[in-house]
């Protein structure tokens, strides 16, 4: 019997709260007992590389100069685009399961969605990504306001998370609108006692077996 | 009678070693001689603010992580984007003369012609720019071999500087190909005596008054 295929692409998303440190552990278990061989590698972005976190650390911290939204757009890509070139791709052809904090869709979420810059995102991830994309997304759904108070609950607060209510409000409609289209997005309630969500996840990956 | 109108965005271009430094000076001191009350504001690419410059400098930096083309490309436009919606158009709004040390050519040319990104840098262009350019556009024009020895002799060389000359015959065949359509790109010889360079200059501001 040939052992099935598994999703070599794996993003946990999710606005700020919605639990995906917990998801990312669990995918991670869920990959060591199923696929005990395995090799994986988990990325975070922006980020991920140590030119990605360099760049990142600029990104996020909080400053006196107002950071124009395009900007902050085009350092993610510019992270997103070391990432995948020198991580992603080279993981993927070589065998292994790559498990992402976010990816793509964040950018459509935060600055499509957040900042209104949908054109811009969508001419960015075609020159950066073209048609490469995750096997499978978990989309982890939670009210803004709750997920809020959970981040917030964590301590010191970044640039993102001293945005709005609003912006984060605008963010989950273009996360619950990509996922009503893409079947490769599972919406995962995260707002479920920890058990059930891991349950959602654990049926999500087992569904993306091939 | 009314004072003439003068260039309001004046860039000065051309590959490493072309003698940019001398030119920028020059053109400062031609406005501050005939436009005596004008503001002027110098600026350089990539950077040119306090967050564009932290850009710059792990841009510049070299490191053992091979940098993605697209990721330097990506990463010169969240600086440019950052600089002209926070400097160059409020300076022009303002009636200030902005005298870049480079714009947008040079990704054309590096990055364009350098690296083979056309039609990126056309993309990214398009999205961070728009219809935006310079009103003059100096591009001092040298033989890449002369330039890299007078930049050598300064002393260590960054990232950029460390290509081949290859590199910048490319880059030059793409600047010269630029200054032969755009008529508002000036070629000057800058293997010429500095004497001479600096009256093509002069000549060029003068011709560029409306």
């Amino acid at each position: 019997m040939n052992q099935p295929k598994f999703p070599s692409f794996v993003v946990i998303e999710g606005l700020e709260g919605a639990g995906k440190s917990s998801a990312i552990e669990r995918v991670n278990q869920w990959f060591a007992r199923h696929f005990p061989d395995l090799e994986r590698v988990n990325t975070r972005e922006p980020g991920g590389t140590p030119l990605a976190e360099e760049i990142r650390e600029i990104w996020k911290r909080p400053r006196q100069e107002a950071m124009a939204p395009l900007t902050e757009l085009l350092m993610v890509y510019a992270c997103r685009a070391q990432l995948v070139e020198s991580v992603i791709k080279p993981a993927i052809a070589a065998g292994k399961v790559v498990i992402g904090d976010r990816h793509n869709l964040s950018s459509v979420a935060y600055q499509g969605g957040g900042r209104g810059l949908e054109q811009e995102v969508a001419g960015l991830s075609d020159i950066t990504l073209g048609q490469f994309k995750p096997c499978l997304t978990l989309y982890l759904d939670i009210e803004p306001k709750l997920g809020l108070e959970r981040a917030r609950g964590r301590g010191e607060l970044d640039r993102i998370e001293l945005e709005s209510l609003d912006f984060f409000e605008r963010a989950r409609r273009c996360y619950l609108d990509h996922a009503a289209t893409d079947p490769d997005t599972v919406t995962i309630d995260a707002s479920q006692t920890i058990e059930q969500v891991q349950a959602d996840i654990e049926a999500a990956l087992a569904k993306a077996l091939l």
